[in-house]
């Protein structure tokens, strides 16, 4: 599907006028195609590819330092005419020649062929070379008649540093044919491409099918096969090409390799590293050393879904061409290098989980007290997360239940291991509070572990957990929910439900009543609150998922909040200890 | 649609996996997102950036030299916990403290500020910058409230310039606080997306109808309406971005912008560059002068279809940070310049058509000939054009009879134009052959091309049109069509109708018969020779069109090759003179 259009016919000339306006400090538009900004320096042989167009960043985007002195656009996946080619080898030609490059198709084979001829007449040194990297195209022992995708780039770059060294235009297509010798690529295809202004797909992939070896213009691939897992098809993709390792390769003793696993339109840079992940260990488990990897889209067919993955065998000189410097409008090389020191091992150490802070007998003990309150509101919220639910979906996505579970789960796991460790009860809490925070995510997530943490922040490890401590704590986190959740009170959050069980516990420690009593008179506040949420309406704007449709319903955040404090007041009543 | 994929679950993971691997020489993974692989050094403020996955190049292509330090990623589009921004903002600390920036987000503000709180009680010096960029999602004079989209790129560009160059922290958050004030971005969305696992689209728009203000996770815009042409997109999107220009930019006599088009996900470059065409002359005409545009994906969502255009109103310093030199995953700029003297007018000026060769005088006077001769063979070929077409659908795409039409009406022009000018007939008939291949393309356009350059070469402008250079133009042709084309006789093609007419007319003009006779004598053999084709079976694999189902149909590039040779009998037998 293309989108942004004005009369089709005008597309591809007013995508060169669009592509040359924001390139104007690296390419200058000539009939024809685009070359450098700069001329090619006398005795430098110009490199000049092309192809039809709508596989950008081929063949324009490839044009400049270390790529190409020109590119020739045809249309839409059609080869640009002779005269076309000509043109762009007019203008980028020094004394020294010019060596045209493209993919192997009869369209640009003819044309290619046809100009390298009238430069010829004119006197310009010229010769043609064709890429076919592609292994689906033909059989091993004809691959002079396979056709060029993604490899392109490898060959180009090659032709580009002999040329650069300036060596002679012969020199500099044999390394160029040295090049394509020693690069095989293997594409798949999971969907078609609709040109600009067609009203029909230019190709399909039946829906959950994959085309093994579709050509880049839809060309005809070995076979069709149900969509594999990522995994499997970095396996199928890796064994493929490692089957068609060069002779002269099989005995270097630590085989490098380029790699490039190339978008072909539609596929996301997120799912190309997924597919590169497993890429990545299958050639480091064939002993592979990998040299400058490019994940991305290098050369794509309009907006077609699918992938190529081309290995570039390397020898010192062909990973000279391959890690050069390169400056053009899609491809950037070399340049600014990283300041500072590199890293080692050492500086992530400190990240992870650490050791049981010092803590006194009487904190640990206290820590299974934690435990298991954390442990009774795990299990009531697992018994009640349905309702939750329901409720949370009158007005919301519905998943508080999901979120709350996943969250409380994630903190009973962390407080036990932190148990385990020997942590005091303040450190216990804290980790409980990271943990679900971690893992639940969102808003009530990130609220619940700020929460968490300040009280046990508050109650640290030093000490037997202290009435007054708590009281602190809960009104830190009350403040910190505020402050940071940016929710006042009578939004409809879960506020609605801690301010008044804060302010209640609060009241009720000061004038001397014991933590158990004051708690179990606080959550019968907090209940209450939560009820009494019904009635608000929400604060507009806020959260993306809060409605008028809440009216008349207790809020999800608010009721949750009240059964974690009851649940927390019968535990308490069961914990032999009080605590003042 | 998301078609690389393991468990949806390990999706983000993964992908993160296979970033790092792809990119380790510049970043380093810790828990809950990457940093760069070199240490921040002493005295710098470390830039961290972050927010959910599905943004690519956002976040974690984005660190690297000249922007961000590290980058927390949440899961798709959700914002990083607390936990791991604060653990990506460990890792990348030195001394100098964290900035933490973002986009403008409910749960990022939550989760960065939790964070901050964190880094803060452990001692490191740190402060949060929300990005407010788009202009949709909130009225002016509430800017602070507004969300962050693609300008985050300009407010994180100027942050690290300012930590590189050993600026406090307040004074890197002062000056990205700055660039935010001065970046504003409108964006608008075709498509919706899918995120991986998800069997419906989180969001959609419907067909040929385009969200204005969309947000990047589908957050409601202004009006929904129906999609216009790139060119009204362009002015749409220019005019609101000029309508909050700076107060104090609006004095500046040459102002200067930074200007991103932003693709967001399923767009293709060809598409960006078309409406990037129109944005650079409205803004041109605005008087600005551009600066360092970008055109390409750099906050996207998902496969989202849509595009946003940000504006960046540079000052000296904006500017400096701008243009800083860059590297990263995503990200490169500066680095190797171009070689070589740059370009001016004139490089071009010998491309162009060029005015008349010399000619004579008997040259010129034959070039009428020439053009009734291609004035015939165009009308001959517009009347058959539809039996062209029929004919090739048969066993190919049924274009043979518009390719021939748009490649002789060109020839025609291109003739005429030839003979205003002067020229001799050579050159009359070689750019009648040019313009035939330009226009048509294709394979029989090259061809024809190739074959009228021949004769055009062989006749020259110096003497009288002769029999003999005739024939051996047309030698020439049959050659060079055969070389370049990749075709022999037999293989069911032109040639099949042309070799025979070339033969017979160098056997008759060598035997001494006048060219009108010759030519009318081997017309003929043409046209049996064309009829004959119907028996042969075209050669397997060398075009795509060519299938069995034209056995027993004559070859149309053959058919037209006999009715252009008999048209110009008849043309022949109408020109007075005779040529011997």
């Amino acid at each position: 599907m293309t989108y942004l259009v004005n009369d089709s016919a005008d597309f591809v000339d007013e995508s060169i006028e669009g592509f040359v306006a924001a390139n104007a400090d690296l390419v200058r538009r000539v009939h024809g195609g685009v070359v450098r900004a700069t001329r090619t320096p006398p005795g430098q042989v110009a490199v000049v590819i092309g192809g039809g167009s709508g596989h950008y960043p081929a063949f324009a985007g490839l044009v400049g330092q270390g790529l190409a002195h020109g590119a020739a656009m045809g249309n839409i996946f059609a080869s640009p005419s002779a005269q076309q080619i000509y043109s762009v080898a007019r203008a980028a030609a020094s004394d020294a020649g010019v060596l045209l490059s493209f993919g192997n198709y009869a369209g640009d084979v003819l044309n290619f062929g046809i100009a390298e001829e009238r430069l010829k007449a004119d006197g310009i040194p010229c010769r043609c070379f064709a890429v076919t990297d592609d292994v689906c195209s033909g059989p091993a022992d004809k691959a002079g008649e396979r056709r060029g995708i993604a490899g392109d780039l490898t060959v180009f770059r090659a032709a580009a540093l002999a040329a650069a060294e300036g060596k002679s235009l012969d020199a500099v297509h044999d390394f160029a044919s040295h090049a394509n010798d020693r690069t095989r690529s293997f594409g798949v295809a999971f969907s078609g491409c609709t040109l600009p202004g067609a009203s029909e797909p230019l190709f399909t992939v039946p829906e959950s099918r994959m085309g093994v070896g579709m050509g880049i213009h839809g060309e005809q691939g070995i076979e069709e096969v149900d969509m594999p897992r990522a995994d499997d098809l970095a396996d199928m993709l890796v064994d493929r090409l490692l089957g068609e390792r060069p002779n002269d390769n099989q005995r270097a003793a630590s085989p490098r390799v380029g790699v490039m696993l190339n978008g072909l339109g539609s596929v996301k840079y997120e799912e190309l590293f997924v597919l590169y992940r497993r890429v990545s260990q299958r050639l480091e488990q064939a002993g592979l050393t990998v040299v400058q990897p490019e994940v991305g889209e290098l050369v794509t067919s309009f907006e077609m879904a699918g992938v190529s993955l081309t290995l570039f065998w390397l020898d010192d000189a062909l990973e000279a061409a391959w890690t050069a410097p390169a400056t053009t409008p899609a491809y950037r090389r070399g340049g600014v290098p990283l300041e500072g020191e590199p890293r080692d091992a050492d500086d992530f150490a400190a990240i992870h989980e650490q050791a049981a802070p010092p803590s006194s007998e009487a904190s640990r003990s206290d820590a299974a007290g934690v435990l298991a309150v954390i442990e009774a509101i795990q299990a009531r919220i697992e018994a009640e997360a349905d309702d939750l639910g329901k409720l949370d979906a009158i007005s919301g996505d519905g998943d508080h239940g999901i979120g709350m579970t996943t969250g409380t789960r994630a903190a009973l796991a962390a407080a036990r291991r932190a148990v385990e460790k020997g942590c005091g009860a303040g450190t216990v809490l804290t980790r409980a509070g990271d943990a679900w925070a971690n893992e639940a995510g969102g808003t009530s997530g990130a609220l619940w572990g700020l929460g968490l943490r300040c009280v046990g922040t508050a109650i640290g490890d030093s000490d037997s957990v202290a009435a007054a401590a708590v009281v602190q704590g809960i009104r830190d986190a009350t403040d910190a929910i505020m402050r940071l959740g940016g929710a006042d009170i009578g939004d409809k959050t879960m506020l609605d439900a801690m301010q008044p069980f804060a302010n209640a516990l609060a009241e009720q420690v000061e004038a001397g009543t014991c933590l158990r009593e004051a708690w179990r008179h606080a959550a019968k506040h907090s209940e209450q609150a939560a009820a009494a949420t019904a009635a608000l309406k929400p604060r507009k704007g806020r959260a993306k998922n809060h409605s008028e449709k809440s009216v008349g319903h207790a809020d999800p955040g608010a009721v949750s909040f009240a059964m974690i404090v009851a649940s927390t007041a019968t535990t308490l009543e069961s914990i032999h200890e009080d605590v003042t």
